[in-house]
């Protein structure tokens, strides 16, 4: 397939205009490689131990979800030079779908309303909230990473779910007025939670994106690389 | 004492020059009550809760790192409305230091310092590094807190560690010059950790910030109050 | 009545959306106090002295046109510390109605052309145009402040109104095109009248504003509480 | 003189670097005419009638307090336009001095305070403060323009005085703590007033900057042109 | 003619809306002089020795593609205040259509076209590709003016046109994607021309936009008043 | 020599911090490759070709005086992604030296100086004025390229040159003070030339700085890689 046509599909999965303006510039085909493309892997992040699974696994395109060249550069140096050396070298194009993503339909949130089992769901500004039939022990089973539960939760029936950084004091408020018992998300700021309207349930930004990646690895016959954060908790 | 001379002893403990420029207008005096002093309580936040046990313990004065008027007002309503009516009416004053007794010298850092029992600390532009005796075990029971360890810490001989949310990537390369091991500090991004230069050990906010106050109550014979966030971690 | 059915009925009579962009968070409830609403009073300045006699009142709303919030606040201190502990120890709300009820059908300008008894007005930008009846005495008279006269007024048949400080170069040049012989309103700058295209009569703010605040009162039953600047001319 | 030795003489007076910021580009010699300055007068504005008198008086040069260009021009149409051809026409040289006149030793406030009799004084931050030993009647007859006073005056002995637009909150707070039992200025806003710490005397700004520029014709031998507001009280 | 008529005449010519906003205020009439038009004179530039023909030849208005008042004044001095004398003194009006005229049907760029002969013409962002039937030389003459090739052109038959400095990287993207063979426009820069994806011909910024102000004379019966720079190479 | 040491010795010859602001991030190693410096070729840019050239000659440090990199990129697509590409793979350094070069002692303009035979030099602000023994022919000659000349020359005698883009107002009043009899510099603007104080030589931007390039290879044994505009004029 060539480059153009991949990206003509991808454009219709998660279309551009729905990115935040944050994101102009880095979205899309953001590394220009080989223009075929035949095999493609998909990952959260462009780290470095990703692309290289991508280039030994002969991969033409690498989808990511958060681009490699967030902070606009004047210079090539240090990892990013090695980095954009191999992704170079290998004629690996790298393509991102960031907020596009979020906001789409069967994107960022839809895919961990389904890893959470969650029916009845209602669409958010940002997010969902549905009714969630697990356990925490069960969520956190699930994402895969312990989560840190802020607040008391009385009970656990409607539960908000914000992919990424999600802690937002409008759409914690918005949550609370659609019923939600639980926020869900990751990297809670305290003086949001000392604000917060509801009990707060933290899981890792990689935990609760990264399954929309992989889902959509699945669909399309792509691999999925993974690689999530080296985390345990003490005690 | 009249409230000006209390003005005086933290001017001098914490003097306001030390501030950062966003906490303009946002430290010192923020509430101003009665004009004698008798009863001063300490706290990390001005929370409802921190309030009302100020006032049920007479007090003329309420110590704290975080204002409660963070984000400027132009309307009393909902919650600030009903904390200020309390604070007003009792007479209670608000006093504020807060990035200025992050740089004081027997601040914030420093009762880090000295709770996690650190040696040989050397000063960083916020923060310190030190040699740490204790287990990861030991520095979480020392917190009170549950942490979160990111990345495969082979050595902890040398920790940095910054008071409140100090996962700053510059921190971090100053840190890691500086030879330590881990970094300890609040409210760790997952773009930051992906660049991490170091492995982390992420506290809460409210772990790393209290122990000053707490300590200062101490010193001056005053009362702490305080008012931990209500966490834990599953599994 | 419930103050959201106080708020309903006002937002209907000065629609928020009418209001000035700089008004934005300054107008509405901007204090907060019972949510059952009795008695109103309303003037045109939430003075102390204004908000002593609502109180002494027993009013729960008090109604005014300029916000005592303007400069946005990170501290309570000073006279305004000792205006809201009144106010939020009372439980009086305070709720404004400002360049929203300038540009409202019967608001500000309306009520001015109405005391002036003009007739034939011709809405302007801001403010309006109409045939006045009276002499400069009657029009010192009625607004009840002795007013300054700049520049020569040939005839004074057609007169252009703007109440509060409304002396702006446009709207002058506006009135000039409509046919007015002279611009009445208030805080004339010099450099304004030096290239003032038709003759000037300065009165207070005060003068000018109140009397729609008054006529509001008298429509609705509630309380007027007048603090006219205390004023005299020398000689 | 050549017109470039005038300036100096001038930048002895009043020199540019003592001006406020907003002042760049809008003192000093604003319209070039001949080289050589025989005759100068002198006005408080260049208004059209100052204009033509000057040219009537064979002025080569004509000094003033406010630039008739303070708004920055990319066109030359109607008043402006008929103002410059004249200049122009005439070679007459404008030269402004505004604020480093105001901040000058011997400028626009020391002009006051000597008109006014006022002893002791000690400067502010802007204008002074002194001993006034005149009633609100003569003060008025020396300024020769009705005043309004806003506040009661229970004793005139201390009189703060800011030539121009003065009424500035931290003005006049200063003159407050200097112990003034008035503040003397002009264009008093209804909301300054509201909050002001002390009782008004508004003048025009004419009369109270007017003076300084006839003292220096007479220091100088100049003519001075006079041209106040056509103004009168009613009632 | 009153001014008024011509003024009118001239906007449904070149409509002021269709000029960029960095002209706000930069067209129209910029130079009010006498209300009565009998006498037109048209040319690129209000240059000094421009507008001395025009007074020369008894003109009352003087139509340029360029303002002399470009960058916002606050004061008339040096060859501005020599300028402006004569214009106001002759009672000259100045009028200027700028984007405006760029952006218009029969504007600067139709009359470029016309001038080189371009047929089969195709509207770009700004300016217009066409087939050229001309020699590079044939080019240079009737431009009247020396010209600077960079790159090689391999054939010139469709040739991109951009009155004024138009080497811009975007229009030039433009221009390759619609099959220009090269690209004529003034003032390329050493940054642009290193990334230029088509041989770029260099004329002058006056040869390329004087045609259309000639052409307007020649349609109005008004006289153009030529002032080409001095120029020519070496060797 | 290791990359270190290298930029050590860059460091001295073109201090950093003679940089603009605009060179922020801009200047230095731009791309980081081999850590050993071993040969090192020198050019103005770094285009495609003078990369490749460099690269064929086993080339680890390519010293240039534009960065290929200037605006900040969020993306590796297009020519950068196929410059970069070789580049990276390569193991090339690029070190970049821009306007601290350009004021540096022994930099852009005293290359120039020494180039054309100028003597008696003074420097300005940028760039320098000297008396020069050359015809404007030979002056061509030596910059080997075709010069414009701009306005007419009586004398030349004595000539101002500023290497790059130089043709400022205010850098061309200043050599209309020292003496100047023209200006030398590239990219002249026609709005610039018509206030042109004096006459304007304008050569190209590579011609007025690639000898100070050529010079300092000449200087430490490196190679020089010529890259010249393809240029010619007609007629």
């Amino acid at each position: 397939m060539h480059v153009r046509a991949f990206i003509g599909e991808m454009e219709q999965l998660a279309p551009p205009e729905l990115a935040e303006d944050f994101d102009a510039g880095k979205i899309g085909l953001i590394v220009e490689g080989k223009s075929t493309v035949d095999t493609v892997c998909c990952a959260l992040d462009a780290t470095h131990s990703v692309v290289k699974r991508a280039i030994a696994a002969h991969a033409d395109m690498l989808l990511v979800h958060h681009t490699p060249l967030w902070t606009p550069l004047t210079s090539l140096t240090g990892p990013t030079a090695t980095l954009m050396r191999d992704v170079l070298a290998s004629g690996l194009n790298i393509y991102v779908m960031h907020t596009n993503f979020d906001h789409a339909e069967s994107g960022v949130n839809d895919a961990l309303a389904e890893l959470l089992s969650l029916t009845n769901t209602e669409p958010m500004t940002l997010g969902l909230v549905g009714d969630c039939p697990l356990s925490l022990k069960e969520i956190a089973r699930r994402l895969d990473c312990p989560v840190r539960v802020w607040g008391k939760i009385k009970k656990l029936q409607r539960l908000a779910v914000v992919g990424g950084s999600g802690f937002d004091p409008e759409f914690m408020a918005e949550a609370k007025e659609r019923g939600a018992d639980a926020f869900l998300s990751a990297e809670l700021k305290h003086s949001v939670y000392r604000a917060a309207p509801l009990p707060c349930i933290e899981a890792t930004h990689y935990a609760l994106e990264a399954p929309a990646m992989k889902r959509l690895a699945v669909q399309k016959g792509w691999r999925f690389i993974a690689d999530p954060p080296v985390l345990h908790s003490v005690p």
